[in-house]
């Protein structure tokens, strides 16, 4: 039996934002899209930034952009203008809006099924507030501007048993964390990483290790109740709907092969505990996808390098993991 | 020029504490020191526990402790009676007394220039407890024993260019982290780092690497405060006092070779940012310093495995590991 879906069969459609001009995304774009045809023979790539930077950085790094673009319709630019012309290193808050622009314009794409799914190079958040622009980040925006009132940050290496951490809570001063963590919020929390590991990673049962928020996940309450008092009756809720979820567990020896093998994906309570080991692991290669959006977003884990930038020594090994996971994820969606 | 010390060419006298006797300490100690002729040839080694018990489980797991004990000086053991008789993995409260007394005597022998070192096998915090001694911990109590205001916490790999961990904070719950740390307690904490690992690691010029408290090191105050009004002043003060500590940076891109390669230490401010990667990087080879006391003590950097005990199947890597770094540190402090 085939599909009758009409549209299983088109290419995937993945939209790259270059982000922050200045910095080392538009090459590294230029750099990862080199090899599109060998690495992701069933996609066809967006590419939203303005044309002219776009030829210039890929030019600096060597690659042949004109020909790339000539070859028809795997690579394309979408042209939105700079507010005013860029020097890599150099940020300039003219191009705030720009860098928002390109945002909107991917968005809006991929609500309206133009695209599969969006990935997105660093920006710089410091141009978009300069512009007087209040921004806190690439995930709270895309959350925002697509009426998504709770979105999971997942970062993620590549490769066949790729370790997963979701984090409960992201961007927080440390000292809020632990008020921060409800019940409510950690079993939607669960449901969302459920929910997208079966539909966008093509894990029919997901199986999330869940961290406890103190050290030794509380010692049976000598050092702290939130494990007792929250994090327990979460995963109690969460079980009782059919999640996988089990925890909470010290943070210091979960991250184990014995313990990772047997899972999905580890929920780690806060960023510090759960990125440096994440970081370390997948040492330059990890991704971020922005889990529980109606739509596939997935990013770098690295910033805009603008000490690099125009050089050609930035690596886009992290830009190609996070294109591999779009393109997994957007086929996963289709059902393919 | 030789030393004038007579002391110098001793064998160095390292004392390792079997700890809790249902667990795998005292068939670990059996199976590290088989093969202590060939690992330490500089060394000898007093086991404090039961004779008959450690008899018992080094048989158990296949060490002809008889022969080793016949064979001459090199190991010893310096018996101290069981409250009642142990089950391998079955706790008993009537050996809490048993546990603390294998300590004191281990302390009372390094204060007193008996022992150049002191390895610690894991023991039960609640076998201690349930007997009515209140016992927060292996470093506290030798804090406590040695009047040491204030110890370090110092996770370790071996190696040749091993990643060391030191905390700032250890275990506390998480939302007392913040208000735990001071200037003048991180300052102090700095200057033990830098003295320990001059006089007992052989680093003629330690370099330190500092995280923040907060994700991305706070962001410049948007994600917190600690790092501008805490750690920075902290810092200053001590590059004041010659001590080379840098940061404070953010702990998830802070654990990548470009920085460790730089660093003879990375000092975290609370247990679950440094800990998870430490563990991950270390692969159960880890090992505990406690840095700070007049004495030299190591430790595993994990607990009694209570289910594998009398097995044989417990791993005697981050024993050996312990041993190593105590031996190597008791030359160093010797000047060897
Ligand atoms: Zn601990
Ligand atoms: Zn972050």
């Amino acid at each position: 039996m085939t599909s009758a879906d009409p549209s299983a069969n088109r290419p995937l459609q993945i939209a790259i934002t270059t982000g922050e001009p200045a910095g080392v995304g538009p090459e590294l774009t230029a750099q990862a899209l080199a090899g599109a045809a060998a690495h992701w023979p069933g996609a066809q790539f967006t590419v939203l930034g303005d044309a002219q930077l776009l030829a210039e950085r890929a030019r600096a790094v060597g690659v042949d952009w004109d020909a790339l673009l000539a070859q028809g319709p795997r690579v394309r630019v979408e042209h939105c203008a700079l507010g005013t012309a860029s020097q890599a290193g150099k940020l300039d808050a003219a191009n705030g809006r720009y860098v928002l622009d390109l945002l909107d314009a991917a968005i809006d794409g991929a609500v309206g099924g133009r695209f599969d799914a969006i990935v997105t190079a660093p920006l710089q958040k410091s141009t978009i507030n300069d512009a007087g622009v209040p921004f806190t980040g690439h995930t709270e925006y895309f959350a925002e501007r697509t009426h998504t009132p709770r979105v999971v940050m997942m970062l993620a290496g590549t490769g066949k048993r790729p370790l997963r951490v979701a984090l409960a809570t992201t961007h927080l001063p440390l000292k809020d964390v632990a008020t921060a963590l409800t019940i409510e919020s950690l079993v939607e929390t669960l449901r969302i990483i459920d929910r997208d590991l079966r539909q966008h990673f093509g894990l029919p049962a997901p199986r999330i290790l869940v961290t406890g928020l103190n050290p030794h996940a509380g010692e049976n309450g000598y050092l702290g109740r939130e494990e007792i008092d929250v994090i327990t009756p979460a995963l109690t809720q969460a079980n009782g709907e059919g999640i996988d979820a089990r925890g909470p567990y010290p943070a210091d020896t979960l991250f184990q092969p014995r313990h990772l093998d047997e899972a999905d994906c580890v929920l780690a309570m806060f960023h510090d505990q759960g990125l440096p080991v994440l970081k370390y692991a997948t040492f330059g290669e990890g991704i971020n996808v922005t889990l529980g959006l109606p739509i596939i977003r997935t990013s770098v884990d690295h910033g805009t390098a603008l000490d690099l930038a125009g050089t050609g020594r930035a690596d886009a090994g992290s830009l190609m993991a996070a294109i591999d996971t779009a393109v997994s994820m957007a086929g996963h969606r289709r059902g393919g």
